[in-house]
């Protein structure tokens, strides 16, 4: 047995189960070993920011890592915007990267980088083996620190020769210490703030907007009177008829200040206190009221499900959560093709228990507020703000989940960043379903020029925000990588072709020719 | 004016004229500066990779910088595979990244990451203004750092609002230093050894592969009997009918060792001693012969030109050089495309003074000895070994060098990770004709899977080294990005197509289903 085998040994009684890879020779020892592993799925990707998002969006709907393979720092650097992007959701993830053969190291060949140095500006844990019977050890450390609170992005190297020289020692694998509990200490300080009559907000994120936790909070709120909302950007959230729906905070900061400046009281539950995505000349980065109190009753790295529940016990007895009732039915939509007749679409057409993967940027700003009598389901958005998460994502989830729909809702200019997905889309058959909105412009970029008074933009200026010349042809892409597809020019279009779609197993693209509304 | 503004007087006075760009909301004000001044051409690139590999192609053919324009740290990481190529290929690059107004990071909003962290990771300098009036020499240094020797990777920081902020004081572009001249110790220590009797071979890399370079190389050749090598993977090597050629060491560490065995004297010009690629068990890192005595001439960063002139003054006067003749009249290759028909029809149809981009992986390797009679060209190589470099200097190249056909010979796989490239030759209307090597895999992994040793692979060992399921249709991932696409199936099919391609202007790509031979 070698050290990728003995590796292999540990990590999958560890229990991962799925790698999204892309090696190069010197992870040729680890293929190896996956490929001689039965308890190990591997899904090959394109492209190392597929791996590292597809890793985020299994972590999403299961709560437990997926492992990914890199090629040296190069490759890692690859799949960092993806990196980020989990760690801002706070998932576990484990990142199985390859080196150079130590002994190798000192010749700098041409792709010898600090691979160690790529790994730690996005993960919380890094480790590197120091001999063959060492790497089990490398490994099961990083899927424990993975496993830490709500999740970690956790990074091992292996470099080639601990991979390829014999190992005898196994490892066990190592148990995660999992979501903390919240003390006795908060739940009182919190259920005493309830009944102090302020004007008093829940803001929700992380594992409190599952549905469980949202049923508690709902629960507060109908005797207490407290308004629940939740962070901009969730990295899963449960919503759809029969579930509590809390007020999303607005993407812009006016919004976000308008909708918070009565609150006197903000309990903070799995979410840190909101702030302004990006700074504005002259606007405030803090979002709350000056006198607001801030209360926390769960970071994200506690149990906020169990803390919401206690909390409630205490001050909503016999109380009933409000839930979004069930939609009417509605007839298709017609006409050009906006947000909002995209919205009432999925409405209609997209199944019970779907997943939504949200990188619809100014789009998905105006889809998300129509869909909430949607039928129940997760909706996953950009959590870190580094674009290119979206078809990943949806990759990854559909893998986690292969008895749900996933509907991938897809800004144009994103999609392009991380396109490849579709290909392991089609080759792993992935229930995903892909609507692009083609705006042929960073729509969200013309917007923030214009906020952030930069002066009259020039031809030039405009040049650098727009997608069109030549206008990108989304059709022909993803039939280029096996993904079958078509366009949409019109809501009537739209609606047949995503309950086409909905209705169908498999991969399948439409191209939504949108028209632009302001969100 | 504001500290944008200002910025944008220093860059362009230094000789900046090209910004090959993928801004967010924090470069806003960068945007708008770039828009308003008529001295820099702004060039949007959908993906990161795209930039700083078009930058680096941009200055490997003018020796000097083009700027990059990136958002934080995330849009830095997609850039950073073709930053460390650029950084091996020694050439000047100037990144000019956003990041949240200094104010701002306090709240560690999602896209909040250690900027300058990444940045060093593949830059040889980092700077950060302290303000908007200090924006300015932030640039103005980067530019004369990335000016240091052969050229350096510099980075500066821009955070919004020094960007934003009112700037007053102007600063002026600083000299680069260049190229170091080379001691006349060395000189001596040279011109000395190639009379001593030994073995000996010139191992020429760098500014040593320009034509200049190349023929006083040839003249000490042909006066003393030392062989002329090059390295494995030159930035840009001039190369073709009337031009000395230098032997190419072999990719394969069995190859090299057996092409340098009998050397005693091995002298660098402008490359670093030979070492083996990638490590492999029980087979040796370093390639020259254990007691091969290494002098150097010149290092990367030193004049190799100058000296080389100077080493054939002293012992090569009078001397000729050997160079390569015009090659007889070829007829169009028939049958199986194979790399040697793909460069049959190189030679008779790729026109004087062309620009071959190789990112053919497997087949480049085929593809180079077959066209050393081929017109007048520069070749360049995957200097770093990160792939998805070819289509994105490709497209820098032809941005530096509107004259001059570019060929892209690109392998499938690596083709994938910055295909974006193609919308961005579309856009600029580039003249660059795009081979994809279509063999549907990894053919370069499955080859070293069996020299590492890896043992006999399993069904999932091979699928995460094969392109297949589905098959890959360059043609229509090509007519996705705007850039018109064939097919050919045969050499005949070749050879037409590409003469068409060779003889009209700007973008194309052909589709080559080659069939494959082992290196």
């Amino acid at each position: 047995m070698n050290g990728a085998e003995n590796l292999l040994e540990t990590l999958t009684a560890a229990g991962l189960e799925v790698c999204f890879a892309n090696p190069g020779t010197s992870e040729m020892h680890l293929v190896s070993a996956i490929g001689n592993s039965e308890r190990m799925r591997p899904v090959l990707c394109l492209f190392e920011g597929v791996a590292s998002g597809a890793a985020d969006g299994y972590a999403r709907m299961l709560d437990k890592p997926a492992l990914t393979l890199l090629h040296l720092g190069s490759g890692f650097a690859n799949s960092m915007a993806n990196q980020h992007n989990a760690k801002r959701a706070h998932v576990p993830l484990v990142n199985m990267v390859g080196d150079h053969a130590t002994y190798h190291l000192k010749y700098d060949a041409p792709l010898t980088s600090d691979v160690a140095g790529h790994a730690r500006l996005v993960s919380d844990f890094v480790s590197v083996s120091d001999s063959a019977d060492d790497l089990a050890r490398a490994g099961a450390e990083a899927v424990q620190a993975a496993g830490r609170g709500a999740g970690r992005v956790a990074t091992f190297i292996a470099p080639a020769n601990h991979a390829w020289e014999p190992a005898s020692k196994t490892f066990p694998a190592l148990e995660p210490q999992g979501l903390d509990a919240v003390g006795e200490e908060a739940l009182e300080a919190v259920a005493g703030s309830l009944g102090n009559g302020k004007n008093t907000a829940l803001f929700l994120g992380g594992r409190a907007l599952r549905e469980d936790a949202l049923d508690a909070a709902g629960r507060i709120a109908a005797a207490t009177g407290a308004r629940l909302m939740c962070e901009v950007f969730p990295a899963r959230m449960q919503r759809g008829v029969g579930r509590v729906a809390p007020q999303r905070l607005p993407y812009f900061a006016e919004g976000a200040l308008e909708t918070l400046a009565s609150v006197e009281q903000l309990i903070l539950v799995g979410a840190a206190a909101p702030v302004a995505f990006f700074a504005y000349p002259g606007k405030p980065g803090w979002l709350a009221p000056e006198h607001c109190e801030i209360l926390t009753l769960a970071t994200v790295d506690e149990d906020a499900a169990s803390a919401l529940a206690a909390v409630a016990d205490r001050v909503a007895a016999g109380a009933k959560a409000a839930v979004v009732p069930a939609a009417p039915e509605l007839p298709a939509p017609t006409g050009p093709l906006t947000p909002v007749a995209i919205g009432q679409s999925v409405i209609r057409s997209m199944p019970d228990e779907a997943i939504v993967v949200d990188e619809a940027a100014t789009c998905g700003l105006g889809i998300f507020p129509v869909t909430g009598q949607a039928r129940r389901h997760d909706w996953l958005t950009l959590t870190g703000g580094a674009i290119g998460y979206g078809l990943p994502v949806a990759l990854g989830a559909a893998i986690a989940c292969p008895d749900r729909k996933v509907l991938a809702l897809q800004a144009d200019g994103s999609a392009m960043y991380t396109l490849q997905a579709l290909w392991s889309l089609a080759r792993e058959q992935a229930d995903v379903t892909v609507v692009i909105m083609n705006n042929r412009s960073y729509a969200i970029l013309n917007i923030e020029l214009a906020r952030v008074g930069a002066g009259q933009p020039t031809p030039r200026t405009l040049s650098m925000l727009d997608l069109s010349r030549p206008d990108l042809d989304f059709v022909a892409l993803a039939q280029g990588m096996g993904v079958a597809a078509t366009r949409a020019t019109c809501a009537e279009e739209f609606d047949a072709q995503l309950a086409e779609a909905m209705a169908t197993p498999g991969p399948r693209l439409i191209e939504a020719m949108v028209v632009q509304q302001m969100p």
